[in-house]
């Protein structure tokens, strides 16, 4: 692509980094800033420029947050001592988006992946042996994919939680095997979450 | 969708102002950037703001530029006597993409649409008129897309261009009537411009 403004070149590069954005997206985005005002398009630098620089990980679930402890930790009618368990932040979104779930979030920011390298240590798996361990917990729902993934996780979960009083939950199969959970419909999401099982009854199976 | 982060509800809302970008795309980018380098972030925030706020528009042919003057119409081996008439800057870069024109610009800013509001007047068609009359143009290449707007257009200027001693031509019909030119793939585009036609055989037509 050639272009006769570097300005205009250096932008369409810069949104042409973004995931699933071609030069051709990237160019027509660009064009259309072009025709905003000049503070509307400062606005939107700004936004993006703070979100990254100010988002913190909540000391406690290791949701996004504000603060140092997110919103849904420090709201004081979620119920505390019911964790769900996720990979990501985008499932937390996904979750909340049913407006079904009233606990809190533990987020392991992966998933046990052998072949990605991805080991227990690279999780936040520590953390939460430890809000089990001191804060009372009862229930913890595994909302992990279902996913060869997803069940070793479970598993290494469910050993290093084996000796506290904790109640182990999945969360239902209404989710195709292998599906992942984020694409998921709000209804069959928030059913699954609902239904969810004791562990024993999803290792048996 | 609901979020425990003003930061990122703000972020993703600003995405989502852009043309063909819904929420979930927004909150695809957005969980992207928040995995980068909050120095690359900054970047893309500056760059993006940089562009709109230092863009000119070339004070001899419309295009975007980084001065006064633009790159094509400063540029001394470029052929100031032939002229291609085109209707934005998109137009501009397809062409340019082509690397098979060696003349200059005159972006009119859009197209005559009576439908959309948009006569002679809304579009730099005097300063075209101004160039024809002082610079010694020789050859006017109506380069606009082949509908009725594009037709309408090219009938007006021909109109306006009359009393002087310059040559019309529109681009050969290699596009199909109706297309857009900026769709148009590059081969078809610099053979169009090749083979462009004097106006008469196409009012003819
Ligand atoms: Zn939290
Ligand atoms: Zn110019």
């Amino acid at each position: 692509m050639i272009f006769s403004s570097a300005l205009i070149e250096n932008a369409v590069n810069e949104f042409a980094r973004l995931p699933g954005i071609g030069k051709k997206t990237a160019l027509r985005l660009v064009l259309h800033l072009l025709k905003q005002d000049p503070a509307q398009v400062k606005l939107f630098g700004e936004v993006v420029t703070r979100m990254r620089d100010q988002i913190k990980f909540c000391k406690i679930c290791h949701n996004v947050s504000d603060q140092e402890i997110c919103s849904i930790c420090s709201n004081p009618s979620r119920n505390k001592a019911l964790v769900c368990v996720v990979e990501n932040i985008r499932d937390v979104m996904a979750i909340e988006n049913t407006q079904q779930f009233n606990g809190t979030y533990h987020v392991l920011g992966g998933i046990i992946s052998p072949i990605d390298g991805v080991g227990p240590e690279q999780l936040n798996i520590y953390s939460l042996v430890d809000r089990v361990q001191q804060q009372g917990i009862e229930e913890i729902i595994m909302a992990l994919s279902p996913t060869i993934e997803g069940d070793t996780t479970i598993y290494y979960l469910s050993k290093k939680l084996k000796e506290f009083p904790v109640k182990i939950t999945t969360i239902a199969r209404g989710i195709a095997f292998g599906g992942e959970l984020e694409y998921a419909d709000e209804m069959t999401l928030a059913r699954s979450i609902s239904n969810r099982l004791p562990l024993e009854s999803y290792v048996q199976k």
